[in-house]
């Protein structure tokens, strides 16, 4: 049995939550008398609590800290999956482990544990030796279905994965921790000069945002419109959606130049570019193509705070009495509380951009009202994903 | 509303299960005979149903996907946090954002960003303006805590989150993608050429490993032994469980040199030093110190199989008649489908080591068969953690 000069070598495996909510009060009131947290007498006391070996139930485990602390390893096993197009193979049909590690050129090695924790994470199935894929992945995760969403995947295991691993450095300096840091060009710079970067940067785009751009065509009121511009608007997803789900509607397209080719060839292929077309141009030297409602969808978050509020006045500017100004996001939530992902997004802007953040429905509200909006609401679409609506 | 002509344009946000499995199956069938899946058939079939508007349960969502390929960034997050000492600091009392920014040097820039996520993720309380810590993070990620696990992740965060940037290639080759690659010195011998580095290593191994050793502290029948010993001890966390939940025994940890000086020290401040005592060695070159019981943590995944073996027929050869050898790893289940994290230690050995790699408690006990055991078991520890139980 222990001697109790030892228990404060001893780490409780699961300590009942009721006695830490006491220490950690504790903890708190020692602190404002300006005394010392008693550590050695609260362990003490868990020590005994614990070896008095009754079973309790909310117990305090170390669960939660080391599978979130490791989770870049499901991550990373899934995005190699991705790169090396596993799913994608395995959509035509269940294959063998050595069929499908030749097929991948994955080494003898690693193949079958890399294949089996796949199945462990729920990826894939396995039948005897054969793999084949789950419906979620033969679904997302096919690069030949229109479904697939691994864009953003592949985007971020080439980029985001290998420039995160310097968050500490962005969060001491306050500056990015991509090309910018070497002096290079700027971000978005660097992927409109770079033709098949860019290509996959717009389907990543597309691949995270078609779920949210679908609810917009739903269930904003387009009845009452007629023409809208979607700035910013890469492959045209959204403007896409919008004109099929809305068949009086005729819509723009507003991006850089260099977007032009991509747009077009993606209206094409939905049939609608009779009523959609590209407008090429620049936000920050021109003013924006007029239309009943304009939309910026994950645009404003790139930028920082004046930057945010020059494109919202623009919006404004472009806008006739009683047109819309939808912004799209992965908001924050008013509480800065709930939307782990949106605060996330801002730190992931923190590493890409040289002023950048997410924001919440209320900080969005407040810059519309600045520009002169009378209405604004905030309104949910899918997952994380809200709008921002403000009326002229 | 949708041409039925534009359906595969569409993503539908999410697609009830029961179809999915029917067109998964097709999708085999073609694919058995040569013929390709009808992917445009499949998804005009479930554009139908998604625009038919039922409310439908058991959807198919991206979700699980996304939120798997994208989980680098709350375990970078939490990552961060244990680096900056965030928890340390919130230890001795809540702070004020900027007091709390001021004390871990961050950038006012990302501060209030990354402080609310770790809010977000459930690592840290925040009321009106201060934060603190939870009751777990307050328990298991203060340094100043004896039950402190942030050594594992302090690793993770500096060693395994970068190398593991480069799993893609280490499945493609098999082979290592750290320090070995670029003709560096093998691993171990770097660590143990690298006295502060080798103090995180061993306090890692201590903190990812404790909870299983106070288990098998108390769960293994000991009352039949008298003597033990730890091969490759590390800090010697396992012996000194040992020694101060069974009184009768007397323990040696055996380890390279150079973790002498470390395992003297952690033994005489938990008051086992009578009884625990440290035996230089190299289970390379000599044979294992004789002992009723011994034991190998986390040890044989480190090497390739026929080092697995040579240890396993070494720990045959120390033990007398009736004698016990105790594995304990996360040991993958024998159908390599649950036990996603044993599988993925497995790719960690893949990136960090020429020939190792984890292992099944049905593989291990075909080893101690072969070795010579005549009785062999396996029993859970905590979490995912097992023991193989061979006894001569």
């Amino acid at each position: 049995m222990a001697n109790p000069d030892n228990i404060g070598m001893i780490y409780p495996a699961a300590i009942p939550v009721s006695c830490l909510r006491t220490n950690s009060h504790r903890n708190r009131r020692n602190a404002r008398c300006g005394g010392n947290p008693r550590v050695h007498e609260i362990l003490r006391f868990l020590a005994i609590l614990l070896y008095s070996g009754k079973q309790m139930t909310n117990q305090l485990t170390p669960e939660n800290i080391l599978k979130t602390g490791m989770a870049f390893w499901p991550a990373k096993t899934l995005l190699s999956a991705v790169e090396l197009g596993v799913f994608t193979r395995l959509a035509q049909g269940s294959l063998s482990l050595d069929a499908l590690a030749e097929q991948a050129g994955l080494h003898p090695r690693g193949a079958r544990d890399f294949l089996d924790a796949l199945v462990a994470l729920g990826f894939l199935d396995r039948e005897g030796d054969r793999y084949s894929n789950t419906s979620e992945t033969d679904l997302f995760l096919d690069r030949n279905k229109p479904s697939y969403i691994g864009g953003i995947l592949e985007m971020a295991n080439r980029r985001l994965y290998p420039i995160w691993s310097d968050l500490t450095q962005a969060l001491l300096t306050g500056k990015p921790q991509n090309e910018i840091r070497t002096g290079e060009a700027d971000l978005f710079e660097k992927l409109y000069a770079d033709p098949a970067g860019l290509k996959e940067f717009l389907a990543a785009m597309t691949g995270v945002s078609r779920a949210a751009n679908m609810t917009i065509a739903r269930a904003f009121p387009w009845h009452g419109y007629h023409t809208f511009v979607d700035v910013g608007t890469a492959q045209g997803d959204l403007a896409v959606q919008i004109a099929l789900a809305n068949s009086h509607l005729r819509g723009m397209g507003y991006d850089r130049p260099e977007v032009g080719p991509i747009f077009e060839q993606y209206a094409q292929t939905a049939n609608v570019a009779d009523r959609v077309s590209f407008v090429p141009g620049n936000f920050f030297e021109e003013d924006l193509p007029q239309a009943d409602v304009v939309l910026m969808g994950h645009i404003l978050h790139d930028w920082d705070l004046s930057t945010k509020k020059m494109l919202t006045r623009k919006a404004f500017d472009a806008l006739p009495a009683g047109g819309a100004f939808v912004v799209y996001e992965s908001l924050i939530d008013d509480d800065r509380s709930q939307n782990a992902f949106g605060l996330m997004m801002s730190l992931n802007m923190l590493i890409e951009t040289p002023g950048g953040f997410d924001f919440t429905g209320a900080d969005c509200m407040a810059w519309m009202k600045e520009a002169g909006f009378s209405n604004t609401r905030v309104e949910p679409l899918v997952g994380t994903d809200s709008m921002v609506i403000g009326i002229k």
